[in-house]
C-alpha cells in the first residue's frame, strides 16, 4: 500500500479525445488533456480534398483517435508528475454507433493506399445519416416478419446503427465489405488496439447492433432476406463473442506501452459509451434512478432487473450499462438545441443589446427575466417536438407547438415554455417507465444544461416531482471511464474488484440537490394534464396534421 | 349646370378628425385637412390636470370634435378655391359607441362648470372599457331572459356599446344621469349641432343600441330588471325616432354656417360609422360582395335581403349601411396588431439590422424572405387567436396557436403562417355566413394593409379563392361620408337622390385586382381543412385547454 494509485479515462467525442488522470481511492480528477481530432468531421470532402461526400454523410479518420492516446495520454503524465507503475487501469468511452471495416491485421481499410479515395473506407460516425433508406429497409423486413428484437428499441432501428451502415457499404462499395476482414466499433478497435485483443462490449452491441444476452443477433433467416449477402455477416464480419461491461479486455501491449508512456501489462476494460459510462459516476449502480445526460438532447438511463418492454424506449440491454442489470435507455431528441433555436431565430434586438451591455449570457439573461414569474402565469403551453419525439413515440415527423399566445407575451416567456416543454416531456418518460414496472424514485443530472442552470433544474424538479443530484465531477463521463479501469486493474493491483465498490469510493455528486417546491409542483401538475391531453392528441394519431403538414412540404417544398 | 358641385366628408377618428372636399360628379378628391384633437384620448386624467381616470377608461373632450368643424372645413375651402355655394351637402361619420350626455340645450354637460372634474360627464370614446361590469350583467340578465336580440349580436353586447356605458353613468355619478337631457352618439351629436336637428341614425342604433327597426329597443321590463331606474331610459334619455342611413337629417344652420365658412341651408345627411360608411365608398351597394376593412383589426361587412342568424357575427341591422339592406358585420381582433407583436417580440437582431442597411421596412424585408416560398412549405400553421376570437366563435379567452415548428423554422415563415392564419380567419367567417344563407361572391378591401401588402392581399386571395378589389381613393372613408352628403343634397341641388346612384358615379376601386392562383388555391384548401379542425377541436369546447390556462394565468398571476 502507501503509494497513491490513478486510473485514466479517455473520453472520444465527436470533435475531440479526452484523457483524464484520476485518483481511484478518491474519484478527483489529477489532470485532464485534450486534443482536437486532426480531421473532425468530414461532411463534405475526404482528406484527398477531391472526392466529396454525399448529403448525410459523416466520417471520421482512425488515425485521429491513435494521436489521442500519443499526445494526450503522455500528457496527463507529464502534467501530473504520477509515475506510470501507479497508473493501474484505463477504460475509454466512445461515441456510439461510430464504427469502421479493417483488415486480418486490425488496420482500418482506410489507411491502405488503395482505399484512400473511398469513402466506405473510413469510419462512419454515429451522426452519419446516409443510411436512412438502408434502415427503411431493415424495419419495413423487421415488421414484416414480426421481429420480437423491435420491442427491445421502441419499435424502430435507427439509420445511426450498426447494420445500416452495414449494408451501405455492401450496397455502395461491395469491395469494402468484401475487403473488411470485420467491422467494428471504434471503441472496441481502440481496445484491440491497446491490447490485442478483439473484446467486443455488451453496451454498444445490444444498443447498436440489435444484440441481446438472450436472443443473440437477429436470426440468418432475417438478414439473408434482406440481403443474401448479408446471411452469414454475424459470424463473417463481426462476433458472437460479448464482453459485459465491468469486464476486463486484456493488458496494454508492449507497441501500445511504448506509444503512451503507460506501463505494458496496464488493464484495460473493455469499451464503453460515452452517456452509458457517466451512470455509475454518479453513483447510480441500483435501479429506481435514472440519469439524465443533458446537452443538446438528453438521454435518460436508468437500471432494472427484469426485462420490461417500455414503449418507446431507444433500448434494453442486458449488462448494458452495469453488470447484472437490464440496462434501460430513453431520450428527448431536442432540449439545448431548442433554446439554441429560440436565441438565433426569435430574439429581438433589444435584449441582445441589453446582455451585451451588461455583460452576460443571453440565456442568463432570459433566465433573470422569467424566473420571478410563478408557473403558469405566462398561460403558454408548448410540445417540445421541434425535432421529432424520441421517447416515448419514437416519431421524427412530429413537430413543435405553442400555445396560449397573446399581444402581451414576451420572448422570455416563450423560452420559458420551452424549458418547461422539454421537463413534461421528460416526465411523459418517467411516467412511462413507472407505468411498465421500471421504478423511477430519484433523478440524477449531468452535462452542461444539468451543471450550469439553476433554473432548469427547479423546474425539472417541480414538474417531475422527483429530488435531482447532480453530478459532482467536472468530468462526468472520462472518471466512469477511469472507474471502468480501475475495476479492470482489480483489487490486487491496487484499483476495485467490481464496480459497485468503485462506484462507493469514486463517483461524485454534489452535496446540494434540487427539490420539488410543493406550490409549483401544484400548478405544473395541472399543466403536464394539459400537456399530456395535447400530447396525445397530435402524437397518438387523434389529429395527425403534423404529419400531414410534413408531408405536404416535401411535396411542395 | 355647368359649375362643378362639391360634397365634403368629415371622418371624426380616434385622434382626430379630417374633412375632404370631393368632387360629387367624379368622387375625386380636391383637398384634405386633418386636425388632431387638442386632448386625444384621456386615459390618466381629466383636463384639469388632477382628476384621475381609473383603469380601462377612454374619454374624449367635445370641444375637439368642434375645432374639427370650424378649422378644417374652413381650411379645405382655403385650400381649394371652392366657393361655398358649389359645396352642395356634408356627410360624417364617426367612431361608435363614442357617447355623451347632453342638456337640454344640446350642451355637453361637461361643459358646465359643475361637472368639469366629473369623469362620466365626458365623451366616453368607443374603447372606453370600463363598464365591462355593466355589460357582463347586461349579459347575463339578456341571457336568463332569453332575449331575442342576443342573436342579432352573435350572443354578447360589448362592453363598448351604449347601455353598458349609460349603466356605469348611473351607477357611478347619478347626479350625471340626472342632469342629462339626454345621451347621445357623438356622431348624432355633431349633426344634431350642425343642423339644430335631433336625427339619430340607424348604423349606430342597429349596431351599438340594442334597436332594430322591427323590434326596436330591448323591453321596458328588461330595462326595469336591470335597473328600476333604467325602465324608462329611451323615452327618457334617447329617442325612438331612428334615421335610416342615407337621409337627410336638415341643413346647415347660420350660426354654424357662420363657424365653417359653409353657406346655411347646406344639406347634411345623418351620422354613420367610419366602417359602414366605406362599403358604397368602394360601390357596394348591392348583396353578395365584403367589404374587409382592414387595420390592426379587421371588419367585414357585407349586405343581405333577409335577417339570417349567422352565428359570431357582429351584428345584423336593417338599415344599418346601405337603406333597404340587411347590413351585416364581422370581425377579427388581431390582424395588423398580430404582425407588429411579431415585430416587437419576435425579430431577430440581424433582421433588424439587414433592413436598417438596406434602408427598407421590416415587413417588407420579411415578405421579401418569404414570398419565394410556395404555400405549405414552411410546414407551419397557426390559429389566429392572439387576441382572441371576434368571429365566429366570440370568444376573448381563445389564444393564439402555433404548429409544426422544426429546428430550421425562419422568422419569415412564423411571420408568414400568421399572415396566413388570418387569411384562414376570414374563410371561416365567409364559410359560414355562406351557410347561413348569406352569400359572398366577391371581396372588397380597404384600409393601411389592403392597399400597401400586395403578398398579403394574394394569399387571401388563394386562400378564400375570390378575387379581391381594393379601393381605389386615399380617403375611402371619408369619400363614403361625402357620397351620403351629396345624398342629403339630393338631385335638384347637383347631387344624387339615392345612395346607389351616388356609389355608380362616386365610388373608387383600382382596376387591377386579385386573382386567386389555382396551384395555391389547391394547397391552402388543404391547410384551410387542417385550420378548421384545430379551430373546431380548440375553439367548439373540445379541448378547452386555452381558457384552462387562462384561468390557471388569473389565478397565479
Amino acid at each position: 500500500m502507501g503509494t497513491k494509485k490513478y486510473s485514466l479515462g479517455i473520453d472520444f467525442g465527436t470533435l475531440s479525445g479526452r484523457a483524464v488522470l484520476v485518483e481511484v481511492e478518491s474519484g478527483n480528477i489529477i489532470a485532464t488533456a485534450v486534443r482536437e481530432y486532426t480531421h473532425g468531421v468530414m461532411d463534405e470532402y475526404l482528406p484527398d480534398g477531391k472526392t466529396r461526400l454525399g448529403p448525410d454523410w459523416a466520417l471520421q479518420h482512425p488515425a485521429d483517435y491513435l494521436e489521442v492516446l500519443e499526445t494526450a495520454v503522455p500528457q496527463v503524465l507529464k502534467e501530473s508528475g504520477v509515475k506510470p507503475e501507479d497508473v493501474i487501469g484505463l477504460g475509454i468511452d466512445f461515441t456510439a454507433c461510430t464504427m469502421l471495416p479493417i483488415d486480418r491485421e486490425g488496420k482500418p481499410l482506410c489507411f491502405r493506399e488503395e482505399f484512400r479515395s473511398n469513402p466506405n473506407s473510413y469510419v462512419k460516425l454515429w451522426k452519419h445519416h446516409a443510411a436512412q433508406p438502408q434502415a427503411d429497409r431493415l424495419n419495413e423486413l423487421a415488421r414484416k416478419r414480426n421481429e420480437s428484437f423491435l420491442n427491445r428499441y421502441g419499435g424502430k432501428i435507427s439509420s445511426e446503427w450498426l447494420f445500416p451502415k452495414i449494408m451501405q457499404i455492401l450496397e455502395e462499395a461491395p469491395e469494402i465489405y468484401e475487403a473488411a476482414y470485420k467491422f467494428m466499433e471504434a471503441g472496441d478497435w481502440i481496445v484491440m488496439t491497446l491490447t490485442g485483443n478483439e473484446r467486443r462490449n455488451s453496451c454498444t452491441a445490444g444498443y447498436k447492433a440489435i444484440w441481446s444476452k438472450r436472443e443473440g443477433y437477429p436470426s440468418k433467416d432475417f438478414f439473408r432476406e434482406l440481403n443474401p449477402r448479408l446471411e452469414n455477416v454475424v459470424d463473417e464480419k463481426l462476433s458472437r463473442d460479448i464482453y459485459p461491461i465491468g469486464s476486463k479486455a486484456g493488458e496494454l501491449t508492449p507497441e501500445m506501452a511504448a506509444k503512451t508512456g503507460l506501463l505494458p501489462g496496464t488493464a484495460v476494460a473493455v469499451a464503453n459509451v460515452d452517456a452509458h459510462v457517466a451512470v455509475p459516476a454518479v453513483g447510480i449502480v441500483e435501479p429506481g434512478k435514472m440519469l439524465m445526460i443533458m446537452g443538446t438532447s438528453t438521454c435518460h438511463m436508468v437500471l432494472g432487473t427484469e426485462e420490461k418492454m417500455v414503449p418507446g424506449m431507444c433500448g434494453v440491454v442486458e449488462d448494458g450499462i452495469i453488470p447484472g442489470f437490464l440496462g434501460y435507455e430513453a431520450g428527448q431528441s431536442c432540449v439545448g438545441d431548442h433554446f439554441q433555436w429560440f436565441v438565433e431565430n426569435c430574439l429581438p434586438a433589444s435584449y441582445e443589446e441589453e446582455a451585451k451591455k451588461r455583460g452576460i449570457g443571453i440565456h442568463d439573461l432570459l433566465v433573470e427575466k422569467v424566473r420571478k414569474q410563478r408557473p403558469g402565469e405566462s398561460g403558454l403551453l408548448a410540445l417540445d417536438w421541434w425535432n421529432g419525439n424520441r421517447s416515448v413515440l419514437v416519431d421524427a415527423d412530429l413537430t413543435g407547438l405553442l400555445l396560449g399566445c397573446t399581444l402581451t407575451t414576451k420572448p422570455e416567456e416563450i423560452y420559458r415554455a420551452l424549458i418547461e416543454a422539454t421537463a413534461f416531456g421528460t416526465n411523459m418518460i418517467i411516467e412511462t417507465f413507472e407505468k411498465n414496472g421500471v421504478a423511477i424514485k430519484e433523478l440524477y443530472a449531468c452535462g452542461g444544461i444539468a451543471e450550469k442552470n439553476e433554473f432548469m433544474m427547479q423546474v425539472y424538479a417541480d414538474v417531475t416531482n422527483r429530488e435531482i443530484r447532480i453530478s459532482g465531477s467536472p468530468q462526468t463521463v472520462a472518471l466512469g471511464s477511469a472507474m471502468f479501469g480501475a475495476v479492470a486493474a482489480g483489487k490486487g493491483k491496487g484499483g476495485y474488484d467490481t464496480i459497485f465498490e468503485a462506484a462507493k469510493a469514486m463517483s461524485k455528486v454534489r452535496k446540494d440537490y434540487y427539490k420539488p417546491i410543493p406550490e409549483n409542483v401544484a400548478i405544473y401538475k395541472k399543466l403536464y394534464e394539459e400537456y399530456r391531453i395535447l400530447h396525445d392528441y397530435f402524437g397518438r394519431g387523434v389529429n395527425d396534421v403534423m404529419k400531414r403538414l410534413k408531408s405536404l412540404k416535401v411535396r411542395t417544398g
